[in-house]
């Protein structure tokens, strides 16, 4: 935790000298209904814990909304702003989600003084680190535990418990609407279309699923999660992603056939050359832990280095797993107005170059059709070469005039494989590229000791 | 968070300054040889983090060291106590284990207003309570998340991220030794000797490895989690808890053709008549979570009401992931110092009532040697009938003029099963009662969404 000096003496935190803490809650849907029905059917646990009677100042809705169980009408304003504004508030609770007016309204409770709880991930990604100077400059705390992997606690993991060691990697499933479609299609040999619309009828998919298929909501994540864990400044458009919509039941299939499973990983990592966080599609071994990860759950897995391997997982989404991160933070921002102090924030602390993913290095996959006349697989191997790339395995299955290949390289950059794929597409005998997907590369130093 | 205000004016958190943060390490073993190779290798980083530069004010050795790489001589010193009572030291890093002279030294610090991180699990799990009072009076913080699980983030997800939530249980493996001896024994099928021995001999396990295979270490870790996990004061000794040294091979193979494996198992659970912990062999399903922790990692589920069941996984032992540990709590702790305040330590809030084991329920298996003829059977389901006890499964096996008899019931109490033991030992037709062991009861809700 992070106690920082306010700047100027007029931005000191404010302390309640007593009186209850008074909460604003912005939004009242899945997570904003739960944590509001667990504002009043814990309080007294609440109070307890943040050492000051907990009091609702008012509920922000975007239609009016009466006749819920233990919450007096006269609490829901249309009114955010001026919910927000009016001076007396202590912590804010934006659970709206997107952009605007989330932002203004955050930025408007700030300069009032108050402390804020998101679990905003898109907003916390996209302006988290300007957000942070502001909580710093107003002497208040910004907390998101709830904007990444719902109930899991990561964050706070990582800024507090790992703060003396250093990360070196963090992988993992970070969207439990993608891991649920994959799943299926992998449990049930169906196409992306329908595990799609199974998700969507079950509610683990939104009716425009475009955010989370396309791997957007994974890279929010991923932002968040690189900053903390390598305290740097990383923008949310330099996380490079990949989404899942081409994966087909073929290669889920032939994934199988090999041992594999596809998830969707996230990734962060540092090296010498500096950091990177990416989103994409990936071939685990289906022993590997995170192939493991079932349905819409999120598993991390976090690599220190005295650490070692950490492993988290629990559920990402839903309401009430929400709502669990949300309380945790409001009970640490309620305790530190309580004590007149702030901590829950972190500012990033240094800017570490960022490596594009043209310099990323992975194993990689490779189907393809080719004609079966000999001399074939050396003038193939051969492409690989001249790009410096070497090769893992190659297994060719005639059928007919045609075969297929497949190959798994050992680490090679998106820039050569770009490269070996621009040049095999003039091949002759490659009639088409089926099938090009990374895999897990590396595995941890004391993979034989762990799961 | 817990920002407690100094009882007294004297006893005021003192505050930097900008003078560097003073750090005494008591204990140059695997753990604090890590530790001040650390405070050395990453001192630059450690100071970014605190907000101040850290200087080693001098490490408590048994006998005289030197020659240490990157550590002048002269900070080795064999007067502990002169060290953590000089006056200037803010932070002592307590790393010898052990009830005395751990327990004096700690609280000397305290006295002499030097907050506190400590890894000792024994200490803390016996006299936790009465020390974060002291720590409470004095204005300083005690912090201790190396004492259980290692580098796990264990104890600050519960203290914080989930005090808005209600946890219901924690079970997990939580000694690396332990378990160890009992995966290679399934794995390799030898006895608890042979597996000891290699534990033993790989560094896993102590020259005295009572303390691991009694359950006794895993029992004090327990104590500390239900206090954290249901605010509770328990003392270590309400911790019921039973060891491993009587696990045969046969156990072990008697269980995998159950298709389950034994693993030695800390839970806490609350119940409306009261708190639990204990830690005794348990009967997992091979597919469950907890059975797939491999060798000497640590594993743990956390249920709660909103966030519903978390895992977390890792190193528990080890120089360097312990390390990992009490670096994260020095940085909190150090961070605490530099803005004059205290908040790592979370008094327990209440006492609750602690069930004992007798009334604690579990599933049990029971195998036993009995006469093969007619009516033996009804003879014995009707002891069980008499107590309470309904049975899951009933397998008889004839091996000529015996059978071995194996019986899983439902849920039944320490208590109803002695009885059963007891009338069993009766019956002419029960040769000899071979087997005992607590089966894994009820599953988590959502199980079918989880792993």
């Amino acid at each position: 935790m992070s106690h920082h000096e306010p700047t100027n003496a007029d931005a000191r935190p404010k302390r309640l000298q007593g009186r209850p803490l008074r909460v604003a809650v912005l939004g009242h849907g899945a997570v904003g209904s739960q944590t509001v029905r667990a504002l009043t059917d814990h309080n007294a646990a609440l109070a307890a814990k943040i050492g000051a009677p907990v009091d609702i100042a008012g509920i922000a809705v975007r239609s009016p909304r009466s006749g819920v169980p233990g919450v007096d009408d006269r609490l829901f304003t249309q009114d955010a702003e001026a919910l927000v504004t009016r001076g007396d508030v202590d912590v804010v609770v934006e659970l709206m989600g997107g952009i605007e007016p989330a932002r203004s309204l955050i930025v408007a409770a700030m300069e009032s003084g108050a402390s804020v709880v998101s679990a905003n991930k898109a907003l916390i990604a996209e302006d988290g680190v300007d957000l942070h100077r502001m909580a710093e400059k107003q002497g208040v705390d910004l907390a998101y535990e709830a904007a990444v992997a719902g109930a899991v606690p990561l964050l706070r993991p990582l800024r507090q418990s790992l703060a003396g060691d250093r990360v070196l990697r963090l992988m993992g499933i970070v969207n439990g609407t993608t891991n649920f479609i994959l799943d299926r299609m992998t449990a049930f040999g169906g196409t992306f279309q329908a595990a799609l619309s199974e998700a969507q009828q079950l509610g683990y998919a939104e009716a425009d699923p475009h955010a989370d298929v396309s791997g957007a909501d994974a890279a929010a994540k991923m932002a968040i999660l690189a900053r903390l864990a390598f305290d740097t400044e990383l923008a949310a458009d330099e996380v490079h992603y990949e989404g899942i919509e081409h994966i087909t039941a073929a290669d889920i299939a032939h994934a199988a056939s090999n041992g594999s499973v596809i998830k969707l990983i996230g990734i962060c990592d540092r090296t010498p050359d500096g950091v990177s966080a990416r989103v994409h599609p990936m071939l685990l071994p289906a022993g590997h832990t995170l192939a493991s990860v079932r349905g819409s759950y999120n598993g991390i897995l976090v690599e220190a280095e005295a650490a070692g391997e950490l492993l988290f997982h629990g559920r990402g989404a839903g309401g009430p797993a929400t709502s669990s991160a949300v309380l945790g933070d409001l009970v640490e921002v309620g305790r530190n107005r309580v004590a007149g102090l702030t901590g829950a924030h972190q500012p990033p602390a240094a800017y570490l170059p960022v490596r594009t993913m043209e310099h990323v290095s992975n194993r990689h996959h490779l189907s393809m059709l080719v004609t079966d006349r000999p001399g074939v697989l050396s003038e193939i191997t051969a492409v690989f070469g001249r790009h410096g790339i070497s090769l893992a395995t190659v297994r060719q299955e005639g059928l007919g005039a045609e075969a297929q290949l497949s190959v798994s390289t050992h680490l090679a950059t998106d820039a050569a494989l770009a490269a070996v794929l621009s040049e095999l597409r003039s091949v002759d005998a490659v009639r088409e590229i089926t099938r090009s997907i990374r895999m897990l590369s590396g595995t941890t130093p004391d993979k034989d000791a762990g799961r």
